[in-house]
């Protein structure tokens, strides 16, 4: 497995090796995630929420189906969602009076609640999110934990008296994607707001951090979107302000696709030998391997069992393999699995009282004393972690390049990462120059970035229609 | 509100007064799960899954969709589930070839995938549970957290290489019902084995731990199943035993309900005066509340934001009131909630540095010097729990009887609670004398105990067809 050469044939080798997913479920676009992932998938999603709930979010579960009236009612929306939606038709053995719609995503669901929530400003603001799973009959080709029909996200869903809470909002939603996927994770990006023709179906402005991918491809990973009043008009949701008249809320929502940062964790910090898995979300943190030698199984046995327990005891995630399998095998196993570190319990250990601590990142080893086992653990976890980061941050640093030419552009491009170009507009007038830079590189224009703001040298002129360049937007190909 | 007079009244006020649930969403039998719940909902389903993996049990996450291929392999298992699935017949604007059933429980779509995992010993025994929500177009009434269309789960999926182990698992599963839904939650219950003509559609034999509503009515809580290889055969999950030879696995499921198991928790805990809730799931365990006095209203407001500062440090869900309303109102609301303590904080206690510490069960009150508080929350939360099963267990011990005549048992059931009488059979043989009891009693029989187990007095004759009976079982009145 070279995950520089051919990333794409990495991951997929990768998923199935370390049992993450089964792609065998025998409904197109449907994948089963197994175990190894899922718990994963459930500690990213409590460190989600653990944000969520520290920002004033409260939790909720709103059903899983949606009326088609209810969906028809905000148009844009509906235009952008109708074409990839699940339509229950039947049920109890009969044809249904209206059909219902499996959540593509929540609006409409929860802002028709909302309406009749919502009466003052005592009300507001209002911060509710739910994590759950949603549903999308994608087009494009589904790749496990990237892209597939069914999908595990939160969705934040905030309501406000005024534009300039939402326009907060929107800050602290990125903060939240800054502290846990980057801060926590280690997988950096960048917020861009979306081109005007690339928005959120119904959104006033859509902001998505753009990560990066081994072989230089842009994934999309957490959006937020400034819903202005959009939503609130055909919904109602409104309140009766201070004067006593009747004023329509501002809304945003916030959707991180647990599954898909998934994926960016598990290929940014990847390697030949496999997965390497941050300490905060490994389903497991610590493999004691046992180091048989004739005369001492016993013993060591009972050693490595020892030792996990006590780890387990302060709170970590450790386990004794004792299975059959050579030392060096079990090694190669749970490199490729991702276990942060591994403790190696052998006849010599025995006698020292020292045992063997190794990094899966670094490959380093270190001697440990029994008792410091514990605090070095703790140590050592949260330095491969920030290790991780660091690495991923440094690597990311290097994937901004600038074009001034069409040319220049596809030169760039194929080297992968962003390339920063001037464009005349990112209005729906620009989206002409928009697809001739698809048509003629394959790279998607990405917005402009959120921050710190960007603007064209002066004079330059957009790489399409070679008019004055408004803007400076980020291109790349993308996932 | 009156509990004990009028239960269905109370339980319809307190889902709504306590913002628990809104019945408005406008898709029969859906209803929406708000925050006060979920938040409670979110630590059951924490409870149970730290059961069930201490008890071996791997977390997983299948596709929410079922291919009708799947579902029509089991017979008894499609006749049972079909009439109460939701189909998906249409996506991405196109009829589906296939009709995809919602899940209504996930056999079909496991096992399937099962048989491509287990091919040896050295692949079982395999436990997997998984964390979802599930759809069944229900005819009965529908009540909110007792029975709606759609509904929050556990399901966990065992299987094994002999029917020993199976039988074990579902002693395992028992266990797990009794620590987390008797001796955390408080809510006492009693596991039967249901008659023939009552069990899990496709089960060789299935248990139900079967709770009590205040009305006397019974309420079936976690059920779990002996699959035998009644799944095994159609779905081929087999392994290649140690003769070399090819083995059909042995299977059980297990699934706590847990939308429902927090409609016992209410019901069974709450008062005249609102919801009490176990310390363990409360969204808020301490509430502070400031009793203002003119001239204080800094220092006052400024002490309770430090106290409940200082427990959350200490790991409390804790929070001061600090809105306008008065201190009454405030008790009163809270107490509504079903917040487990209260602290006091006036300008007395400012000086005297002791906080009225208030339990919401009992109403007990009692002085704590500033630095206790976090010591005898602990200990009052603690005590407050069990003090709700205490209370709830000499409820329950009281609510089993017998009788030997139809008359007596109509008499018994109006009493409420269990009533053992005499039955000619638990096969199918005895299902028209059960039929019987239905029309006469409006009572069900649920089953004979599964432990201790229970046989009826030499001699006794059936209630129903008077001839002798071979069997003991409890009829209650069900939801």
């Amino acid at each position: 497995m070279d995950k520089t050469k051919n990333f794409s044939e990495w991951y997929s080798e990768i998923t199935k090796q370390a049992g993450l997913c089964d792609l065998r479920y025998n409904v197109k676009g449907f994948v089963v995630f197994m175990p190894w992932s899922v718990s994963s998938l459930k500690k990213m999603y409590s460190l989600f929420e653990r944000e969520l709930e520290a920002t004033g979010h409260k939790p909720a579960l709103f059903p899983a189906l949606i009326p088609e009236e209810n969906f028809l009612k905000e148009k844009e929306h509906v235009e952008g969602f109708a074409p990839e939606v699940f339509w229950v038709t039947e049920a109890g053995g009969e044809k249904l009076e209206q059909k219902l719609a499996m959540r593509p995503t929540s609006e409409t669901a929860m802002y028709k609640m909302y309406s009749l929530w919502i009466q003052g400003v005592s009300d507001l603001p209002l911060k509710i999110y739910q994590s759950c799973q949603v549903w999308r009959h994608e087009t494009k080709a589904t790749r496990p934990f990237i892209r597939s029909r069914e999908f595990h996200w939160i969705e934040a869903h905030d309501v406000f008296a005024t534009q300039k809470e939402a326009e907060d909002q929107v800050k602290q939603d990125m903060n939240t994607t800054e502290k846990v996927m980057h801060k926590t994770l280690g997988v950096p990006f960048i917020y861009f707001q979306r081109p005007e023709w690339d928005k959120f179906a119904g959104a006033v402005h859509t902001y998505g951090a753009d990560s990066l991918m081994p072989d230089g491809r842009t994934i999309q990973q957490p959006s937020t979107h400034l819903l202005g009043q959009n939503f609130a008009k055909p919904f109602n949701v409104s309140f009766t302000n201070e004067k006593g008249e009747k004023d329509y809320c501002w809304q945003t929502c916030y959707g991180p696709a647990i599954s898909r940062i998934y994926a960016s964790v598990i290929s940014v910090h990847g390697d030949n030998k496999g997965l390497i898995l941050p300490f905060q979300i490994a389903p497991l943190q610590v493999v004691v391997v046992p180091v048989q030698k004739k005369g001492f199984e016993k013993k060591i046995g009972e050693k490595a069992r020892e030792i996990a327990e006590k780890l387990c005891g302060h709170g970590f995630l450790a386990e004794a393999d004792e299975s059959n399998a050579t030392p060096g095998f079990k090694y190669n196993y749970w490199e490729m699995k991702g276990v942060p570190l591994r403790v190696e319990v052998g006849a010599r250990e025995l006698e020292s009282k020292e045992f063997v601590l190794a990094r899966r990142d670094t490959g380093e080893k270190m001697k440990v004393a029994e008792n410091d086992l514990p605090k070095k653990v703790g140590e050592f976890g949260e330095a491969l972690s920030e290790n991780l980061r660091k690495r991923a941050d440094e690597w990311f640093s290097k994937q901004v390049h600038s074009a001034n030419s069409m040319d220049e552009l596809g030169e760039q491009l194929d080297k992968g990462g962003f390339v920063k170009v001037p464009l005349c507009s990112v209005e729906m007038s620009g989206h002409n120059c928009a697809d001739e830079i698809k048509s003629k590189t394959t790279g998607d224009v990405r917005g402009t970035r959120f921050h710190p703001e960007e603007k064209p040298a002066a004079g330059a002129k957009c790489i399409a229609c070679g008019k004055p360049a408004k803007e400076l937007v980020y291109v790349a190909r993308q996932y």
